[in-house]
């Protein structure tokens, strides 16, 4: 069998929606269990929504919520769905907590509504990391991993790279 | 950095096409740089095409072809998008060949070409066991991951199980 | 207001889906009643499956039945979801019935179940022609409108074409 | 043969991507000739891109650009792409230049870049009242034609609907 794994959804790029009324992006619910159907994945997955925020809008209180919300789930190994602006920062605050457990922080940067969407490629990333990785606090985008304390998102790129 | 990674194509549903002029599934050129675009994947990663056949249609020599090509590349660490229907088979046939390499097998129920596809999560899953799994054979399917001679594909459900 | 117009659904391409069990394609229900609400289509749209086979299995008696079906139904303008491949004799069957109907018949290169389908875009030219166009046979495709019985199907280019 | 059909963008929703970099909706190239080989549309149409912004920052000089270049254009039979929030406005202001050409108005409640668009069924819809009515301007949406002064958008429901 598969150990349990959580998934704590905060919002980002990963669940925004056009909303056709307003012509603009906007929260409503999360894709991820539609994801994972589509993905026909047979992980012993719970999903748990705990805010549905663009991640620049991130305050520290949010960030105790994901912290507080890692520490006091049952499972050891955790993916959580955020957005790319401030991932490395909560990775960062994850990582001061030492919690013990396998935390793997994923995003998108393409919505999952939209067609072309990195999310899906993600998804699958993140829970094949956080099932194997032992217990720490992990980036998975662009198709690697990088330390939780080690990673920062390059603004003109897009794309996640190292750092010292 | 990253470790290189090479990425076999064999064809499978992960690769049919539709034919809109004989109306029938049929393969044409391999999807897997497109994909790896869309996901915004930075490994360095080199594809290349060993064959486009459906994998019931595989042959030991089809087989052969697979585990020579594994063998012989500079990379330690391969994915094998594959057919699912004889996946395990060829599976089998890489462990019975003791690379000492880190070799992941996947594939997809629905064809990329198609909206709802799981060839994106697949690959993303099966692009991360590669890069943390130490030598040997696996298949990941369903988001999880099998060592290659305990799995078979259920007939009925479409869904991958570990046998004894 | 608008007038009530009838959908009769014959299957074809427009409505093949992915097997993913068996890896063929197959008919399963119709995806009409999905494709209005993408389109958010107001017009007042009774839809009404009559079979779901591929045209070129249809034979007289089918032909007849498509026929009876326009002729009883209470609507004066319908739309007939055909396969393209014998769609032109099924348009021929229908003008030689006289009905004094307005019938368009419409269908798709590309299985709708399929991202990049022709389908949408042939529903909203068919919906249109069948509002405006007096009582006649016609076949809508490839954006153009052609009497029923002056087309033909180009079977190398795949394309719909006038005939003397 | 078809008429030669021009097709003369304005942007809105149709044409509206997703920034990733900025995380927000922008205008890049118009899909259009996309759109239409995506349909396989075999009519004479020519595109030409006149401005590319949400309609809601449509001034007068902007209506006169999309009046005069319906004018001079050699066609005769014309479909204008348009964000759907003042399209009834571009529409008074072409009955008013009483032009004596057939001008089709539509446009698109999600954006064609996003996976579930009624673009290409408003398109489909378009190009064809443009191919049959006479003379005149109209607006095409929800797969209804209205004619171009007794038309309005909904703003609570998002819908067209015919006024006085």
């Amino acid at each position: 069998m598969t150990e349990p794994i959580r998934v704590f959804v905060t919002g980002g790029t990963f669940d925004k929606e056009y909303d056709e009324l307003k012509g603009r992006l906007y929260f409503k619910d999360t894709h991820l269990p539609e994801m994972l159907r589509l993905a026909r994945c047979r992980l012993d997955v719970s999903v748990r929504t705990l805010m549905m925020i663009d991640s620049l809008e991130m305050t520290d209180a949010d960030r105790r919520i994901v912290v507080d919300s890692c520490r006091s789930c049952r499972e050891a190994r955790i993916v959580v769905t955020h957005g790319t602006d401030t991932m490395a920062e909560t990775a960062r605050a994850l990582v001061a907590a030492g919690l013990g457990k396998t935390v793997v922080l994923t995003g998108a940067m393409i919505p999952w509504a939209f067609g072309s969407s990195d999310g899906l490629f993600n998804l699958g990333s993140a829970l094949s990391f956080a099932q194997v990785l032992p217990a720490g606090v992990y980036v998975a985008m662009n198709g690697r991993v990088f330390a939780g304390d080690q990673v920062r998102k390059n603004r003109e790129s897009g794309i996640f790279e190292e750092v010292g």
